[in-house]
């Protein structure tokens, strides 16, 4: 067995050397040091990487690290919310979101028209900006197809936006494809819907995107997640390889426990009474908010990358 | 101001004294008092009520109260995920799920075709049942009508169950709309996906249910939500308030905290902002696992109702 | 293996049945109704009973249940924190607590002297009046025993104190020693101070009290162990446990998970490894706000010691 | 306001730099910048600060950094509880902690001789050794002074080690004062009752550490604190500052929430009602594991006051 080793100060200490560390401090410090080794044997494995996040970490300054990893071949499959798919592009069309307080008078935000979550805030002109946005490129894709599949559409907006720290831009620069279940569960919902309104031969096929689910790795000898937070994104990803098999790796961040039966407190060891993850897979879940626990994960796993050669293109 | 008062066991003591008495004592107790007032204001101001829970909930206990809450007019609108239907179905159909515990052999489960959520188990077996189940009453709906929204495949699922304790069959009957934005997330998508395999004009129209959720309380006075857990059940629904003007009442019921900016953790104040929830709303938020907190809520709601006459149908 | 059983509600159901489903209901409720039974058996056996809060729970309205506690017989030895001491003999003179709003103008309490504990206020006044109560107490103390434990202490002001709801009261008169190892982290720490300051030979030996841990259960065949919340109160008294060969029956109910290391979080199955709590013990860990929890299991486990005679006096 | 900005990752990022860009991520990551400007601000402003943490975070590899806080003359008053000296003693003395798991055979470990502490262990022989290496001391110190204050006995202990790396070693050194009023709850409390047992007149005066208490910032003009966790170990150091007048600066890291009332979830907010943080503080609150956070806000920290010239020895 390891031991405890205390850890000490030096000036200018690396994010890698102080991760490395952390893994002899103990706690959940124990655990982020195993997932940023589980990411970086995934991707020596060669695995098939599934990755999952909610929205508010788009809202969060975590975006460009998303769409960074990506670029950078890291992963190959992503699942998330419409509010992640919304301000992903509100981003990529000039809008910024604001650090505000979790404690605040909410009232007057709502009279100044800004919509809190946390922390942040985003102004009621970045969703009209949105609509303006939205309503001329569904037709161009409308001009190309009638009926598409979620995946297909997010590409279709992709190939659209000119942003390098834009998921979907990158997405679709790389042939990764963002599967969004819940598609119509926000303002993008509504765009969908007011469109059709004009045009009823519009579908979003939500149904056969299932056959890009079951195909996204049913070739692929090895496969990992990566699921930060829970809900229907970390549901669709682990259902997803349930039906390819199951994953040979697992890093599950998140702030929920198992007490309540909740997806974002479901355990690795839960999935694997399910086949989610494979029995003898290579896993852990790290308890804590990913805005502070995830940069330190993939930033180290993501130095030892780079000295390994697995990062292809910069 | 109130008083703490020292609350004291008596024998036999009922459930609505001890929710009552629970106002006094202070911390989440007398949150959850506030949540059975707000609710039984709620019926009394005739207001349309939205009711969303997780899957985990449909799977555990909870299930014949929500059916039971639709059956007896308490709530209008439902807002879940795929799991809580399938299970619903799987119930329904004369499935069991059983009792386990948190930390267990989950490999010994695995191989014995035993899924686990928390402390709770579903066979292998009542997955196949459901298989078996669902594919000719696709058959049948698809006979019916080609392209259904998802509030129409469900309301045609329920007519077809038989029993009381059911969420889809009360809902049917009662003409309560049950939305769930992310359909395919789940088995119940594949199966939807290998049916329309052999009859590809076969189309869940998940945009078109917008226009659903945009009437669902365009004409109401009052509104109100009760949202039990986070995720996009809960979204779902306090977005579709906001597209109609905003709630009244909210009673949000989460083992999640603001801290991270998740959906599950998101007050009525933060709802506030957005206008999801009335800047002068009636809110209150319940921090605990809804497996305890709720019947305490819902069991003085309902015993008060009783006796003013807000419960009809019986 | 259990089934899950679907609840339901019905007119003026009573505390006991609903603990009683809550068996069936999975999650937390079944962790819940576990630790009822735990508590009913642990009387039955006869098992010195340790019981376990903080102070927080004595500013809320469970002080009079846990006060009740002690006089129908149902626990042996206290341990708890200065705060409760305090808070207690400050209900027991006369002062009483307020129920505020967890968000709230902080600097408003403040300046109305109006001091906040989640969602409780105690004024300064009621600080003030528990001065000039317990200086004259000191006297008369000091004046039968110039070196006393803190166990003594405690009996000693118990016993000048005429309230039946109050811990301190029914413990002096039942002879359930009262441990607060950290006696001096509070207001009774400053008022002890200053009357040595005057009598210098005052002292209060917390290392003596030691022997009267390693007494409480010596002699005793079967321990049991209720432990609300974490902190100093359940370690002295699984510590102690430990000392004496461990117990035989453990229910830890707390908001805190394990997953940093904490003591509130330490389950019963990590007292295992140390010889707190027996391996083959029969034990829960109920996650929730004991200000709802604690009154269904407690309230069930009374009802059914009452019916069994296993309560005495009343 | 401050806008969100996309974090990306760059090879061999430093942590001060991490540290520093997480103020613009939001949700935690922006609270936890905020904690290292204000511990810098603390130090720039001359502020006497205290410093209290739990012990499960000596246990961990903290320990190494806490000492070498001190030892650079970061933090002036020290209150932790009796585990965290016992363990910063067994380590100084060569003992070895082990890094286990969470979910693992307890029985076996039992058997072993491990105790589990989360996913670290400590082994029955480090507490033999412990209770070997101090009767000799105890002897030693009582051999010079029979009654001492709590914070006198671990002044002598600290004399005697021997360990760059402890926290009683350096304090000791630094004439910083380690309070610790729940001195008797733990091995440490055995060995002195033991000790008490041949030499009845030792004395451990919990009473009179009141005045070193209240002394140890009675002429400070700036005052902060930086509290791990919650329980004793907090409440004593905001209790001693709210005598003294209340602090400048606070830092609160913990995993506990507010909803409960309990002492490691009370805000800042809930302290400036109590006068324990002064109204116009500079304060904040980061939720998460300090197994992570805290290096991030202590190593930037450091990093600035090096350069800034706030350190002076190392």
């Amino acid at each position: 067995m390891e031991k405890v080793k205390d850890i000490k100060w030096n000036d200018g200490m690396k994010v890698s050397d102080l991760t490395e560390r952390m893994g002899n401090i103990g706690f959940q410090a124990t655990e982020l040091k195993k997932a940023t080794d589980i990411i970086t044997e995934m991707k020596r494995s060669g695995a098939k990487t599934y990755f999952t996040f909610t929205s508010n970490m788009v809202t969060s300054g975590l975006r460009g690290l998303f769409a960074q990893m990506i670029k950078l071949g890291i992963v190959d499959v992503v699942v998330t919310t419409t509010g992640g798919i919304e301000e992903d592009i509100m981003k990529a069309t000039g809008e910024n979101f604001l650090i505000g307080e979790y404690r605040t008078d909410d009232v007057a935000l709502h009279e100044k028209g800004m919509n809190r979550i946390g922390n942040l805030l985003i102004t009621n002109e970045s969703y009209s900006k949105f609509e303006d946005y939205m309503l001329p490129i569904l037709k161009k894709i409308y001009g190309k197809k009638k009926r598409l599949t979620v995946t297909e559409l997010l590409r279709e907006i992709g190939l659209m936006l000119d942003d390098e720290d834009s998921i979907l831009y990158q997405a679709a620069r790389k042939n990764v494809p963002i599967f969004c279940p819940a598609i119509t569960d926000g303002s993008l919902g509504f765009h969908l819907y007011m469109f059709q309104q004009d045009y009823p031969d519009f579908v979003v096929d939500v149904v056969r995107d299932f056959s890009t689910l079951l195909s996204s790795s049913s070739y692929d000898d090895k496969k990992g997640v990566i699921a930060l937070g829970g809900g229907v994104s970390k549901h669709h990803a682990i259902f997803g390889l349930l039906l390819n098999g199951g994953c040979d790796y697992a890093v599950y961040m998140t702030t929920s426990r198992t007490y309540s039966g909740s997806m974002g407190g479901a355990t690795p060891n839960e999935s694997k009474t399910w086949g989610k993850v494979k029995v003898d897979a290579n896993e852990v879940s790290v308890i804590g908010d990913v805005s502070i626990t995830f940069p330190l994960v993939i930033m180290r796993a993501m130095d030892v990358m780079k000295k390994e050669g697995l990062i292809k293109d910069e």
